[in-house]
């Protein structure tokens, strides 16, 4: 290949995608539906309308449109903060003296520090149409939260974001920035919802749980009006939001005449790596290319690995819709030293089916050798990362360094979701070796278990 | 004009700058020289040594080179975290309702979250060149000592970083930070230096200084073998390293065909705003294009507006050369309410003169109509801007609003030149009423004056 790869893969502005892509319209077999509690029966747009903008709804529910338009003045949202970079990791890739080929997609130039804004803007944007006065949502680590205030504030939208309790006590700044934006930010479980006073009376000392915050955001979401609901990841809607990381990533690649052997994302919910392998799992499954696809979960909320593929709430007060995924159960709560993000009990359907399929490796870390390579990439490549994305660094530190010991020269691509900048308190601890590695025993796993619907029996 | 310009005005990486702009070379009546303080004439490399790396030192002295070419090797560095984005204010604009165009240069999206980054790789790379193994340095509110660990981190030099007392206080995460790059971080006044105890003698319960922190890092450097000290700010190699800044910004407007009217930077030591105005001063000077500059700096450290045009130390020790300069002292403290940066008791010596010579425009802003400023551009254009650069969003903002009073279209740029991220405290303060604005009276000001050297007065 005769032309110069930059260290920056740069796209411009006219050469940004401009439609999301919708991966299940090029799988034969689609995800399992989503079902409505009730009746068992696969749900329909009215199911979701009192929760969900009808925006979103549509995108959900659809499965063979292949390339969904983005709004025209969406776009013009999406250009102040995209495209994201692309960059070749050529001093990392020399400190760890690997013949192969690294590149990392960076979502976290934006103030929210991750992809999160990429869904949180599409969702605002939808809710506005719509005539939407507010809006709820739930935030764990933070990310999620800050994106939507950011949205909201530039829709002029109000919103109310429930905070699981232990990440809102470890990170007030990440409170902080949700009130600079104008966000109402509530600790949740809280007292002012019937789910999660029903909460507290049970376990009056937990730190939460995004399955728990989730239902006190619908709650407040139903019953206030003109007022929606809005999720951050799991639904495939979101998914679809984000394929524009990968189309991104993709366009770069093909501009630049390069191939990547291996793309490596971190999974909670999925939304990130849903989005990052979105175009490149299409191409595979056309039959026009083939990639691995490498998954990391911490090894303390490990959903693909030690979940059970089965139908599911998306909450713990068990008010949404069934969805078929890999689930720890919705009353999983993962142990109180997990420091990052990636604290969701389920998979998103669309990936927990790839990955049923065969089609999607995955991993899991313990966050110690999680941070370790978060430093590591740090010190050479400048950038303090997630400690979630830091999961993908971590397996595509491990894939370079065997391709030196084969001598291969793959292109490895990976998906840095976003910084550490306010995981602060845990690179202290890092730093002071006092963060502590858990993987729950089989008997912790079957608390959450427990949770599981019948008809997951 | 035919040309579609984008919102974001991409350089690509071939048109990136490859040499630094000297903006004294075209200067026809250059800065003052700096004294050395024993016997009061210019100084030559050979007083400097001891202190700075011969890089810089050669660089500082350099009053006639036009453009200095920046190292290969350096080069690489540089682009793998620039171009910093140029970046067009469409929702600013409309927000306001002005027919001005407004444009910010954003020196944010590298981890220090500034533009110190620029300097700090500069001065990091010279260091390992001439064969140091450590390097000590200040820092105020962390932006300087948070690149500088990231850049000793990338050349593996050892960082001992000097952190004025009260901002350690204020921002544990900043000092997180620069620990998980490796430095150590020491609270000044320390009792590790002879200064450092002399000012925990004369004032136990000081929050500390720059200029304080000044004197312990140089105490230090010359103590130690294979050390030097480096700066951040002030001196004319760290302008000569930013005007990396202003020469991308240059580029990418001729790229474009757009012509700024006014530039405005925050301005604290100056080199932030140095490098912004460089390249658009240096076609003022020659005559070949003409442009309004604006500084703005803090009410509470008004060192361009408020402070005498004289020689004096860098250093509350009296231990530096001495520099003419807009200056309130090295004795001069900022009140203990003041929240962000620009905090230094002088003004870069090449800025204070073409302040004197008319050529410079200075505003001053107290910190509540400069946190009002920031939330408006957060809540417009996303970004969470620093207290530091929200100054200059403060005047563009002011500027823009009497476009609309008279209909001009004026093209506005302004630096932003870092994020708040890590000034999350400040903003919690400025949330929650707390913030207060304080202008020293004249007596404060007189108790700062008396720190200046004889040759002042």
């Amino acid at each position: 290949m005769s032309q110069h790869i930059p260290t920056r893969l740069y796209l411009s502005e006219n050469e940004l995608p401009t439609s999301w892509y919708n991966l299940r319209a090029d799988m034969k077999e689609k995800p399992a539906p989503m079902l409505h509690p009730g009746t068992l029966k696969p749900v329909v747009s009215d199911d979701l309308a009192p929760v969900f903008c009808m925006g979103c709804i549509e995108q959900e529910l659809d499965e063979t449109s292949r390339e969904i338009p983005i709004p025209d003045a969406l776009m013009g949202f999406y250009r102040s903060f995209r495209p994201a970079p692309l960059i070749r990791a050529n001093f990392l890739e020399k400190a760890l003296g690997t013949p192969a080929e690294i590149y990392y997609k960076f979502e976290g130039t934006n103030t929210s520090g991750s992809h999160k804004l990429n869904s949180a803007a599409a969702q605002a944007f939808y809710a506005k149409q719509e005539g939407m006065t507010s809006l709820t949502t739930e935030t764990g680590a933070g990310q999620w939260g800050s994106a939507l205030s950011m949205a909201c504030a530039f829709y002029d939208i109000k919103l109310t974001v429930f905070m699981v309790k232990v990440s809102s006590q470890q990170k007030p700044y990440r409170k902080a920035l949700m009130e600079t934006y104008g966000a109402k930010v509530i600790a949740s479980p809280s007292d002012t919802t019937e789910s999660g006073r029903k909460i507290l009376a049970d376990f009056p000392d937990t730190g939460g749980s995004l399955g728990c915050a989730i239902s006190e955001a619908i709650e407040l979401a139903v019953k206030t009006p003109n007022c929606r609901y809005v999720l951050g990841s799991v639904l495939n809607h979101v998914l679809l939001h984000q394929s524009i990381i990968g189309q991104e990533v993709k366009a770069a690649f093909d501009k630049y005449g390069v191939k990547p052997d291996v793309i490596i994302g971190c999974a909670g919910g999925g939304s990130n790596l849903g989005g990052l392998i979105a175009p490149f799992m299409g191409a595979k499954l056309r039959g026009e290319a083939d990639y691995r696809f490498i998954a990391v979960e911490p090894a303390s909320c490990p959903s693909f690995t030690r979940g059970k593929y089965a139908y599911d709430f998306g909450d713990t007060a068990k008010t949404t819709p069934l969805m078929k995924m890999c689930t720890l159960g919705n009353g999983y709560m993962p142990p109180p030293n997990h420091a990052g993000g990636l604290r969701y009990h389920g998979m998103n359907s669309t990936l927990s089916k790839l990955y049923k399929d065969g089609l999607l490796e995955v991993r899991t870390a313990v966050q110690n050798e999680v941070f370790d390579a978060a430093a590591r990439f740090a010190k050479s490549e400048g950038i303090l990362p997630a400690p979630e994305s830091s999961h993908a660094i971590k397996a595509a530190i491990d894939e370079a360094l065997e391709c030196k010991k084969t001598g291969e020269k793959k292109v490895i691509l990976f998906g840095l979701s976003g910084t550490g900048y306010f995981d602060m308190s845990a690179y202290q601890s890092y730093n002071q070796g006092t963060l502590t590695d858990h993987v729950p025993a089989d008997e912790e796993l079957e608390k959450g278990f427990a949770s599981l619907p019948n008809i997951a029996r």
